[in-house]
């Protein structure tokens, strides 16, 4: 089986194409946390949507299940294969041409091995933003950013990914090829297919290629660390900023006291930029097309000169050029990697309206300190989005002594979980649901959702080749 | 048959909830342009969720038609029944409450049979703008502007209806009950199902309430209309308005001089603000939620004067207060009644890419010079997304005497989309399809799309009971 396997990818993609050798697979049957494994027959790299087409008509003609890979950058593990081993773990890094930049469109066309980086560097050539920015841009391609309806640091301007999308190429299970491939603005011409494929993470098909917007390139911008002492003061000054600047506003972050002594200690050339460490720390940026940052930051300054006299912020940090911003926001996006050395993060991905941040972090540290007292709340998140990375942290030694890891990890986010969910919040904010959160679907999803959900699985993918036992619960 | 159907509807919604006598139904019946017309056993007003799931279980059971209907104000012939007779019209003006106004959430939740210009109304009084703003809303409702992914003049800034939902309430044909009303900003947790009832015209099921974003109410505006020489000349300087106020730029509208000349005529308290009548004219308006109109004002017209001295604007009108504003606007609401009055206006509802509007119109134009001579193209359109109303106006005495009057409007049409399919336009921007665009369905979108379509249709109504032959063809 596994030889009539490789021998029809080979036949499909080229030798070339088709890796096999244990030690060239190996980086792509584990994700980049060391948290999920399996294994596959092979691993291929299609060089066009042709071959992702006649690759899937193997596949599903012959019941080989289909794990699709992009930069895999999952934190869900919805990027590594199961451990069936006879399946097929198609990454699609080299089908990456940029089919078309139109500047006078706005729009850009792009194929879904794509780095989002080359991406982004692409739109700025041609005078133009492509807003979707978040952790793994340098390494992330934008087939998985799109079909795990990423999030990031422009969400409270831009919106997720999603809203970014235009038009998609997509091969379905059975290899037929959808070409919804368009730049219009206006389209109302029969059902929204290209939502369905956006967020279903390859368990509906895989997506090949998008159309996406691109906005004009921000001339002017300003930054801003804010210093409060309480996260109510925090939250109620953000969403100040957000009614004050809703054009302009492109970022807006919460930092907890814990994350910020944790990303100041582990990473490099980071520097506290205030007296006083904060017990809470926003992140504000602005951008604009017209006028110069001077003349931004003014604004931003008076707005905070009036804020600070209203006793709301304790302190703040204006930048006052390109290098000021650039260390205020290596803070920011340095959290990630020193959380890895500082111990053992259990990480939530919830979001919550946005005004109901301060209870859920009153409510999570109290549960917290009540069940788990080993553990420090450490908190990161994209505040205009009400979604909050709330992290426990352990130490190395204290996790390494936990008996049954998986079930304490479990029970502890299910009591962060159902916090969340009493606020009308989700389990999974940007990061999608991959291998790690079906059984949060089944828990906290409305019933008739999930009957909905299965039946769509079972209309695109009947023979359930497709990232087969992701996203949706059985 | 049909006195069952009545018997159930009515024990279901009550005595008072159910129309049959024909002078209350015939309204019901009849769109308000008068081109679409159908029957039905009754016309039902279900005042709560349940009533609509409990009629929906019965049509179903019973393999009963349903039609829905909301202000009755569809241009496709989408909101009024066929001529089967044995039918239920729902229509879901008694479904109006307001649940929920959340302005720290900037959220708003709202039953289906909410005017529109009613939850425009309730977020102004919380201090928000919800920016869905259309000719019709002061009769239409949310539900059909939702099942219809309704456009307008706000879009180029705010996106269509569908990109202002957080989420849904939904009751399926079957009459299960789909509560997906949630009000946060992010959520990737499974398939996105919203965007798959939004703009089907209520053939997947009837949207019943929507959580919705709200946006800060604008402090200041800046209106402007703009007289050029050239469409090519229009259509450069909104792109070039579109780089430069990005967060700013919420209306940008073109209008042609024929249009421009009959919304003067026939629009009472319209008058032209420009010495000579320009060839084509662009509507922008600017708004912000900081700083003052005068302010605001003095950015665009310093704007204006670099354009001006340029040579590309011919001549400018900058409102210097809310009445002038008022005046600028009231010449393009005015168009479609004006229209009306004109003549026989066939009217089309193109999209192209932004920057190919000047080809599409002098393409257009040249078609219809050639094979319909007696008629006089008429352009108004949101031309930030692409989007004219491209109209081939006749005399009323001349349309008259045309003998197939289908005929011709269908040949018409075909030879101005194809002239949009050309280039990677489509037929149907903002008004969505209903029963009138079913046949263009079938000759313009893609063989694999349609193939979709049809099965998400056959599995969410596999007894085609709802809002049976739109949308989709067979």
């Amino acid at each position: 089986m596994k030889e009539d396997i490789i021998s029809a990818m080979r036949a499909i993609a080229g030798e070339a194409s088709v890796l096999t050798d244990p030690h060239d697979v190996a980086p792509h049957m584990i994700d980049w946390r060391k948290r999920h494994s399996g294994t596959a027959a092979c691993v291929v790299f299609p060089r066009s949507t042709e071959q992702v087409s006649a690759l899937l008509a193997y596949c599903n003609e012959h019941r080989v299940k289909v794990f699709p890979q992009g930069g895999n950058t999952s934190v869900c593990g919805g990027s590594v294969p199961d451990h069936d081993g006879n399946s097929v773990l198609v990454n699609l890094a080299k089908l990456n041409r940029i089919r078309e930049v139109n500047a006078p469109n706005n729009s850009i066309t792009v194929e879904a091995g794509c780095i989002l980086a080359d991406i982004q560097s692409a739109a700025l050539d041609a005078d133009r933003l492509f807003p979707l920015s978040l952790g793994a841009e340098g390494s992330c391609q934008i087939g998985g950013n799109l079909s795990t309806n990423a999030g990031g640091t422009n969400v409270v301007r831009f919106g997720n990914a999603r809203d970014l999308v235009l038009g998609l190429e997509v091969v379905l299970a059975d290899g037929r090829i959808w070409n919804g491939l368009r730049t219009l603005r206006k389209n109302n011409s029969g059902y929204d297919l290209k939502n369905l494929f956006i967020g279903a993470e390859g368990t509906l098909g895989i997506v090949t290629a998008a159309s996406l917007k691109l906005y004009p390139k921000p001339s002017a911008r300003a930054t801003a660390m804010l210093a409060f002492d309480d996260v109510k003061d925090a939250v109620s000054q953000g969403l100040s900023l957000q009614g004050q600047f809703p054009g302009e506003l492109v970022g807006l972050e919460l930092i907890s006291r814990s994350e910020f002594e944790i990303s100041l200690k582990h990473a490099a050339k980071t520097r506290n930029p205030f007296e006083a460490t904060p017990e809470w720390i926003v992140l504000v940026e602005l951008a604009a097309s017209s006028g110069t940052s001077e003349a931004l930051t003014e604004r931003l300054t008076d707005y905070l000169r009036d804020a600070f006299e209203e006793g709301v912020v304790r302190d703040a940090v204006v930048a006052a050029n390109e290098q000021q911003r650039a260390d205020l926001w290596k803070i920011r996006h340095s959290v990630t990697e020193s959380n890895v050395r500082e111990g053992m993060g259990l990480t939530h991905d919830i979001a919550v309206p946005t005004y109901r941040i301060p209870d859920f972090i009153g409510q999570a540290s109290e549960a917290l300190k009540q069940h788990y007292p080993d553990a420090t709340p450490v908190v990161v998140g994209h505040m205009g989005d009400g979604n909050l990375h709330y992290i426990a942290m352990f130490s190395h030694d204290y996790w390494a002594a936990v008996d049954d890891k998986q079930k304490t990890q479990l029970e502890l986010s299910h009591v962060l979980y159902d916090i969340a969910a009493a606020m009308g919040g989700t389990f999974s904010a940007e990061h999608g649901i991959g291998a790690l959160h079906v059984p949060e679907m089944a828990k906290y999803k409305d019933a008739v959702e999930i009957e909905l959900m299965q039946s769509i699985k079972r209309l695109f993918d009947p023979l359930d080749t497709m990232n087969p036992r992701r996203v949706v619960p059985n």
